[in-house]
């Protein structure tokens, strides 16, 4: 497979460090701690805009809430797609304007859609009919969009069916919407997380566009498509450049759809993951018998203090030691906890140094994205991911 | 199956309600919430202790480390298996004496061998060595157990390769220890989290003797027997009743070895399970399409807020609602949070009320251990999970 790109900053192309780079090269750390560029951040942004075009960019909060973060977005005039109060609270006391924030969580607690609307928040997602009463009940004459389920299997890591309801349900919603007194502006749905190549989102858009205009022919004049996240960030396997991934799913976009709608998008990981690196320490090098042929290899940082994502080997993130270069053996990844599920990499192992010991740094590359609110607040006695934002 | 045990304090089966249970009824919580009696805890190590006879039990903090769970362990005489500096920073708090504690974690961090070494801890786990390295630097003379690998596949939850050495390794490692200075006083293994039947220890537990055995033969006089943890609890299959289970594990060992050695044992689980109960909200109940079976119910509490130990659907817990009693559907439970991976029970749905609404409140039984500390800092904006202790 040709290597098309592999992340804005990769540091195996670069003739001189970036100033990530040279800030870590700089600095010790006591315990495992994602330092964040936010000058990445922004500069993801509007590779990503200028692909997007008119589109409105709503970033995912929950993939990286760093205040920091949000305010470099705000900066910019980024849009933000909450989850939660908490997420909605911090939006707002980084500047963010109400009216630029979205509660795209399908399932919300009652007092925090009141919560939402009492500071000014219109913009509500719903799939069931439960969802939308709450919504009427609590932020009265909002603006609701429906999220559909979409067949997302060519995703790197497929969403389940937990979120979205199907097409004729959908109907039935906009219809209810409208009887609860709320305004019914459109449709969203999510083709998966890292979605590696904008064709993948040709079905999705298509099976979509059938329901939007099902939804107009029954006279319910939407204007708002919600294309959702997906977005890829490089983690060793090519992706699209961002500008020209995003202008291709506008393209498609444009050829489905009659009267082109207002577009919303909520990039998270694509967003911000390659903004952030993660410095960790290798604790233990080991071996089970005298006939094993892989090495044990245990960092400071595992699945319950940042790397949740390694679940299921999904996300394969890509490590770096002040030692490659040299002869290289396959390894077990681990976390330091006690608990025997806390393995990151080990159906396929990874490639590591043969002559890696405990104390040796080791880089972990693109985490500033679903790393550090996953990170537990104290499993085994060790702290959370510490952040350090440059 | 007979129902052998429901946990020590199964409500089903009470005419009155506990202290536990009276407190909830009597009680609102805004947010998920553990409820934790600890007089359930200090109940548990008496039945533990009375089967465990003389072994020591070690409580393994990682399963709980609830300050006032400690405090009331190290007032009935307990000892401790602590993870990591921040577990022993917790017991010595807690007036745990550092004799008491052993650092049971095979893959330390150096300075964390230094610090448990500076306050007194003098027991320490190694399965390789390079561990034993580290800790003759940093603990010099301390003594250390090696943890073996045993084959575990009839837990509930087996452990995998993660920890220990085979047989032969684990012999080299005793005589390195000594090498190296230290003092290797014996062996330890993990027969895999909630093992339900007390007769699943016999292989583990022999295959462990022929090691012990090898090893006193060639003069290393071992003293100590680590069984681990394991001791199970009340998930809605059928356990032994604790004392009968630990007694029958400690018969076992009577029998295959021939001095009996000074045993430890670390429950966690089947120390603090059953003492604690989460009390959570219904947010959600919905469907997906008019053809759907299945109700999707979404709780206020899900994987990445305390309820880890779902993953797999391995961790079956009891749900208790005001509606029990009338018809019950089929149920996919989930979490709050926007991650389609935040999915408690798909596979195997569970039965719930079919009048369940947003707003009831759900009883999650027997999660007194690896809930809290499992927990996320913050994902989605939401908090970690709420502890209170009576």
């Amino acid at each position: 497979m040709t290597m098309q790109h592999q992340g804005a900053f990769a540091p195996f192309s670069s003739a001189m460090p970036s100033s990530l780079d040279a800030f870590i090269a700089s600095h010790t750390f006591d315990r495992p701690t994602v330092v964040l560029d936010t000058s990445r951040v922004r500069a993801q942004y509007h590779r990503l805009k200028a692909g997007l075009g008119r589109a409105h960019i709503h970033y995912a909060v929950k993939a990286n809430p760093e205040p920091k973060v949000i305010a470099a977005l705000v900066a910019e005039g980024s849009g933000f797609d909450a989850a939660s109060r908490g997420e909605i609270e911090l939006c707002l006391a980084q500047g963010a304007h109400p009216s630029l924030i979205s509660f795209g969580n399908t399932v919300k607690r009652a007092s925090d859609i009141a919560y939402a609307h009492s500071v000014g928040v219109r913009l509500f997602a719903a799939d069931s009919a439960a969802e939308l009463q709450k919504i009427a009940d609590h932020a009265p004459h909002a603006q609701v969009y429906i999220r559909l389920l979409v067949d997302v299997s060519e995703a790197d890591w497929p969403l389940s069916r937990k979120f979205g309801c199907d097409g004729p349900m959908a109907l039935e919603l906009l219809t209810f919407a409208r009887v609860l007194g709320l305004e019914p502006v459109g449709l969203s749905f999510h083709v998966g997380s890292q979605t590696r190549r904008a064709e993948m989102w040709a079905a999705p858009l298509e099976a979509i566009s059938k329901t939007w205009h099902a939804a107009q022919a029954q006279g319910h004049n939407l204007s708002l498509l919600n294309i959702g996240g997906g977005f890829p960030a490089f983690y060793g396997e090519a992706i699209e450049a961002p500008t020209a991934y995003a202008a291709n799913v506008m393209a498609q976009i444009d050829t489905l759809f009659e009267t082109p709608p207002r577009v919303m998008a909520e990039p998270g990981r694509g967003l911000v993951a390659e903004s952030g690196v993660i410095v960790a320490e290798v604790l233990l090098v080991s071996q089970k018998s005298a006939q094993d042929t892989a090495r044990w290899v245990y960092l400071d940082i595992g699945r319950f203090s940042g790397l949740a994502e390694t679940e299921g080997e999904a996300i394969r993130y890509q490590l770096e030691t002040a030692k490659d270069g040299g002869a290289l053996g396959p390894c077990i990844l681990a976390g330091p906890s006690c608990d025997s599920a806390d393995v990151m990499y080990e159906k396929r192992p990874v490639m590591l140094p043969l002559n890696l010991v405990a104390g040796d740094r080791v880089l972990i590359r693109n985490t500033g994205a679903y790393t550090t609110t996953y990170s537990s607040v104290g499993f085994n006695g060790f702290p959370p991911l510490a952040v350090c934002v440059i």
